[in-house]
């Protein structure tokens, strides 16, 4: 009735940012972009760099919950191009997404 | 009971674009990326320059029609941010995609 | 430099509605789903019957704003079943997107 | 690294469903909807019934994988609605997958 789910470790994406840009108040929140410069896949199995290219497509709600859409590219250093587009809507402690608003660090853990 | 749309010019974008990136078939076409990397907007009360962040996310259907999704912003002389989503599918001829698909000069009166 | 964008009239779909439904506030406004029940549509070479099923699902921003996404299909006489996605956002007066909020008549000429 | 990610069980929902129409061929596979009729929801705390409106609007792909987006509401016996967006591909041995586009029963625990 309630199975566990497995999960399999297999890399840790690092990606580096830009600059976030704001296109202010869109009717439903704020836009915000935040652009992939580069960066790095470590694995076990697999390694690659971050295309420098990409971003996360995000809106502010009013009521700070966080919509992303990040797509970008890495290159696994056996050539293969992986593209990905992750799609989700960050939650937590109103004063913890305020924090990520302002740019601050946040503890992972906690968010 | 059929009227006329009327449009009115307003401003054009320039975008200079980097280097393709493919990532091959994905169960509907082909995905591939255009990196937006720059560029100019130049209109008669607006002028700005083109973000260098963002992309047009395609796939190329198997029947050569391209689904475009391009994201990207635009940064005005005054100091506003515009972001842009334009999602469309562009068709036409089909050797005329295909010269589009290799990155071939088409004439755009044609497409 | 401005072209004309010439329309050309197909066909017209009258669609029956059922009991509209809201789903209350899910964070960029409400949601509230229309469903369709029926209907007909007309043209010179082109007519036949809505389907009984399919919705317009909507969210009614905080600014009065409607995000419309209507589903729906309808079948010619000779037997084609043609489905029908359109998105789009309906804006106009506030006065009188509160009355269409309300369920009350609105001139479709001003709005 | 690999962490557990637990479930719990909240509801079954029983969903009825009326006659499937396909509107073919649309570029990226077959465009199918299967319409909700009604149904039930029953779960220790929470119990009602599934609206007699919204549909699951699927794309067969090409190589058989089935592209699912259902829409649909439920009302729980306290006056509750509920609106369900459930997006996914549903994926499995292909001789499975062509009975179930053929409308043929298959053992839930193989797909």
């Amino acid at each position: 009735m309630a199975p566990l789910i497995e999960t399999k470790y297999v890399f840790t994406i690092t990606a580096r940012i830009g600059e976030v840009t704001s296109a202010g108040e869109i009717g439903t929140g704020v836009r915000r972009i935040i652009p992939i410069t580069g960066g790095e896949v470590k694995g076990e199995n697999i390694n690659g760099k971050v295309c420098a290219f990409g971003a996360d497509f995000q809106v502010i709600r009013p009521n700070e919950l966080i919509e992303l859409e990040a797509r970008y590219a890495f290159e696994t250093d056996d050539g293969a191009v992986v593209y990905v587009e992750n799609k989700g809507i960050r939650f937590g402690p109103v004063e913890l997404l305020q924090k990520l608003k302002r740019g601050e660090p946040v503890d992972p853990n906690l968010i």
